[in-house]
């Protein structure tokens, strides 16, 4: 799988795309990254990218002429299933749209910044808006590091355990019990006695009932879906 | 205002604390963002702060003492307004929650990683719980740097416009309305009319006519509240 994303701060995504599981899966040629610089789309010698708002007001707004080269370019070099643009009044991801994304072959994904994108990208070449949640951020760029992390990891083979996506909070429809490592007694706080108790249908009959409780008190709509 | 996260992978966190908005707030004064290494706090010479889970199942799940030292020692230090845990079943980050942090002065994040953190550091340490979504990522680091973004931009003096932040998407309870810059024509995509009028009465309402109409075809729960 391949993601290119067209940001005008390529230094910010480097760490996180260097790091833990995303690092591995690239290493093991199980997905591939790659950050485009916008300004190297611009026509103008000073690189910029940005100007007014038509009918004033604040914050600069990306122009079209850029973002366009960019994506001419890479569509000119193979297919891509979806152009995603990360903003605050996309479609709000979730698990689904995560596990949905991650069948998928090629994404271009856009970063705003500043005031937003000229709305012509989104009308002409945008095919799918996304955004993390309902907060205002700087720009794209973190949005478009989440949505990477949370497809990454669940392509086969990026997780060194397989179970383990599974079990995750959300893909069940319930959040994840409560859980706990040694040592058995921390200055007078436990683990619970069946945890510890070595019969394994009782283990799972109280992690299903802690999931179950802990959804209900917390998030008592995933229940209604 | 003062941000101590503390994690498994602080080189994770570096690029997108030094740049853009994020680099320009430290630089100026108005937030100090320190990352501690967890590892720096394991008991143990081998520096791992992860043990299997009791109960047995996927993942390795992060130990308590390592959390709680670093929290005491922070905690020696200064007060904090609130210990904040990163994690997918905790409550769901919105504007609000990211306007009332705003005004705290220090706020330690505990990011985790692999399977989870041993529920008694939530029990004994932690006072509020935040997910960026309903989605699972590899860890708590890039939750924690898109909750400090969302924090830091609404400190006074960072936007370099304080009118932005105002008219960004959510802090009206209306998503924004299309933007547009220059060129007026591309390549036959035109800018509304009414952006090139230079009546600004005209301009603003049809501004708010869009702001209106894109919240409720996109996002009517927002009207709802």
């Amino acid at each position: 799988m391949r993601f290119d994303i067209i940001t005008v701060l390529p230094g910010l995504l480097e760490s996180p795309f260097a790091h833990s599981i995303l690092q591995r899966a690239q290493k093991k040629g199980l997905c591939e990254i790659v950050v485009h610089n916008l300004r190297d789309y611009a026509d103008n010698k000073h690189k910029s990218v940005d100007d007014y708002p038509y009918g004033g007001g604040s914050g600069m707004v990306m122009q079209v002429a850029p973002f366009a080269a960019c994506i001419e370019k890479l569509r000119a070099e193979r297919a891509y299933d979806e152009i995603i643009f990360m903003t605050p009044d996309g479609e709000t991801l979730n698990q689904t749209i995560a596990n949905h994304l991650s069948v998928k072959t090629n994404l271009i994904i856009l970063c705003g910044h500043y005031k937003g994108i000229d709305q012509r990208i989104r009308d002409i070449y945008v095919t799918r808006e996304l955004s993390i949640g309902d907060y205002v951020l700087s720009g794209g760029e973190l949005p478009a590091a989440v949505l990477v992390d949370a497809v990454v990891r669940l392509l086969p083979g990026v997780l060194s355990d397989e179970t383990s996506a599974l079990s995750d909070s959300f893909q069940g429809g319930l959040l994840d019990a409560p859980v706990y490592t040694r040592p058995a007694d921390w200055f007078g706080h436990k683990v619970p006695d069946v945890l510890l108790s070595g019969n394994q249908s009782a283990i799972d009959q109280w992690r299903d009932e802690q999931a179950l409780a802990r959804t209900k008190s917390r998030r008592p709509d995933l229940l209604d879906e």
